[in-house]
């Protein structure tokens, strides 16, 4: 487990102005991991670190030798298009690479000069995926999530009996998955009418988002070697945002026995920023589960995850509409949940996953499934928030709204609050729908 | 559609001897395609050909400069160490680089001595994977193994109403495929032992094998782009053979509600040779389906499909256990098949797949799902063979043989034989089980 140290001290102000403002998601306790190049350019793509409203251009950093010894050389891997290689080297390499740009972007860091020559403005980057993606295993780890859908899937039984027992999770697309802001055209699918007995092809008429957040391996597994889960931290490199865009018609008609399959792959969006372990310390709570549910299978519990496994991070989910945009209104509050409200843990995702010897790769990812609280207004989805689509919502100016139009743009946002501490923010994930492609062309 | 031309003329005869021989799966008018290098040495990974009992070494092909024009640049991509970039050329790169192997290797063939000095020992070689997969989606293709599979699942409801209608497929895992032959450790997993309501960790004991076909698509579709059924042929460079390992009692306990997970995420065998579409093409044949069952919806049919949708596959799977191997006995015959008997054809997989603008990648891999045919020993699993486990089989020393034990070895071949045609073989698939790792470290 982390510790807590100076890179935690909220009383640490970085010579990055807009760092220091007690708002901003990329204080200088922070420093995700990206990668970038400048917007309009065909530079390389290479990696970054987000702080304030600048990113910290990390192969322009590399260039100037100001960071040397071990961190120099994961620095180094940080120049690379994807961070696959600078996570593989795994946790301690990327600390001393946080601490190294930790001390860095201090106030009163000497070397100030030749850092700055290193910083762009964050407004003038674009993001590329942070790692080429080898696998991507979609958990279903909020219970809130699992009996509030299943009661519409399966009424007669919402909780499937394995559920308390087993961290239920299902491979998903990686080639799909585009990095924030993802445009994405409703996808056609097969549904069955309602009284039908026969499906149609047709555009999605119930497409969703699902708020979730990502958990980025770094250190990999060999096949045939299991992760025990007191060593889960060290294989995850980071989090981010993740939006399991859904066209749940399809999904009711496609998904038995198999599970989902194209009502999910068509598109998958990850905010640009991963978060550290080490910078969301801080933010670790004790894991628990209610008194009368079984206790977790012994690869399943460990005395560190009961004791920091949980992580208290903000999730909050808005939508503009065309309407809403074109008239400049504010974006919609669809919901607000907490990633404390997970019933399975990371580290548990991780050990479950890996106990058949299933081997994890670096910048493989990890979605916790839809993060419902366990409040109706807390829920991660439309299904969940609109009944199925029985109960539009009402929207500020009296319009309602079921499922996503065309044109609709979701945005996520995460962060972590305590006192005593610096706000850690994860940056936007948006997606925005685009109408359908035509049939026309067969 | 590939026509038939004078690569699949049965009387053209190779100087490579074995390549003659009746009996092999590599005449001169098969020429699958293959990621090889020298056993035991640290040589680069380069593409190659099988031919008889040798391999055409495509780089040092190459190299010889005997190859020219459109041919030799795809050649040039065969050098690399996976296949993927001339995969991504398209069919018509990859008949180019067929037809001039095909050239390089006739009887008579001025060049002769040129092109044997590139070949290698087919004993002498090792193989890699031949493709990077980027993802694997395994289908649910025969109709006899969802409805004798799906009775013992979920006697009330064998075959669900959907299968008629969709392609039934699922996401499977990249990172734990291996090619033949591949070893692998029997796999934990959680399972609800008969008659109790906690379940508990431990070694599969019904652990399975499914005999698949694998298709591995060559150009790709951008996101957003759909592959009409017409123009699949266009997408497929080949197939091989899939074995889909699975823990049955792991299977029962996790797969609701979203599919298979660990239960068949920690070993996939495929066998080292890529059979292209085009060596395939005297083998087509109608594909058809009851005249009581619905019509494909139209985006899953076409005049193309509908004449020459299947392919007459043969498919074989063998059993050698520890002690059939130690006393030096013939592997036993679990069953045959043929890939003929598939409910969808690989064009209905591929068009199904990218309906919702799904984006397939050069070295991407489809599972057809297990191949069983219409009669009981026609099954490609134990779960079927067995009935669940209830049956054992006789083995031929008359010991009863339920699900895999540590020590079995279980082989696949795939051959194509047509009255006038040189008989296409896919070489073999082959899996070893080897005994669980030890829980005692955690």
């Amino acid at each position: 487990m982390t510790v807590l140290d100076e890179t935690h001290d909220a009383s640490t102000r970085s010579f990055v102005a807009a760092a220091n403002d007690p708002q901003t998601d990329f204080p200088i306790q922070n420093l995700p991991f990206g990668v970038v190049r400048r917007r309009g350019s065909d530079e390389s793509w290479r990696g970054a670190i987000a702080i304030g409203d600048q990113v910290l251009d990390l192969a322009a950093l590399a260039r100037t030798g100001l960071v040397s010894g071990p961190a120099g050389a994961a620095l180094a891997r940080c120049a690379e298009s994807t961070l696959n290689a600078f996570m593989a080297l795994g946790a301690t390499a990327a600390s001393q690479v946080r601490r190294a740009v930790f001390e860095l972007l201090r106030e009163g860091q000497p070397a100030r000069e030749r850092v700055v020559a290193c910083l762009i403005s964050a407004a003038a980057v674009k993001h590329a995926l942070p790692a080429s993606i080898g696998d991507y295993t979609d958990f279903y780890a909020s219970i809130h999530h699992a009996t509030s859908v299943g009661r519409m899937f399966r009424p007669d039984q919402p909780l499937m009996p394995n559920y308390k027992w087993v961290p239920i999770g299902y491979h998903g697309r990686a080639s799909s998955i585009g990095v924030s802001p993802q445009r994405f055209h409703r996808p056609l699918g097969q549904r069955l009418p309602p009284g039908a007995t026969e499906p149609v092809l047709g555009p999605t008429q119930r497409l969703d988002y699902e708020l979730e957040l990502g958990i980025l391996i770094g250190r990999g597994n060999a096949l045939g070697e299991r992760v025990p889960i007191a060593q889960a931290d060290e294989h995850v490199f980071g989090m981010c945002l993740l939006n399991d865009w859904s066209a749940r018609e399809v999904q009711a008609w496609e998904y038995q026995p198999l599970g989902p399959f194209l009502a999910k792959n068509f598109a998958t969006t990850l905010s640009p920023w991963l978060v550290t372990l080490e910078a969301l310390a801080p933010f670790r709570l004790p894991w628990t589960r209610p008194s009368s549910d079984p206790a977790p299978l012994r690869y399943l519990d460990a005395p560190q995850v009961r004791g920091a496994g949980a992580i208290d991070i903000n999730l909050e989910a808005t939508l503009e509409t065309a309407a809403m945009r074109a008239r400049g209104a504010a974006p919609y509050t669809l919901s607000r949940s907490n990633f404390r409200h997970s019933y399975w843990s990371f580290a548990q995702l991780v050990a479950h996953h890996t106990v058949n010897g299933c081997n994890l790769q670096p910048g493989d990812l990890l979605g916790t499934g839809t993060q419902s609280g366990p409040a109706d207004d807390e829920a991660g989805s439309l299904l969940e928030l609109t009944s199925g689509g029985k109960r539009p919502l009402t929207l500020p100016d009296g319009s309602m709204h079921g499922f996503l139009d065309d044109g609709d743009v979701v945005t996520f946002h995460a962060w972590c609050e305590r006192e005593g501490y610096r706000r850690i923010g994860f940056g936007a994930c948006v997606g925005e729908v685009l109408p359908v492609v035509p049939l026309d062309d067969w």
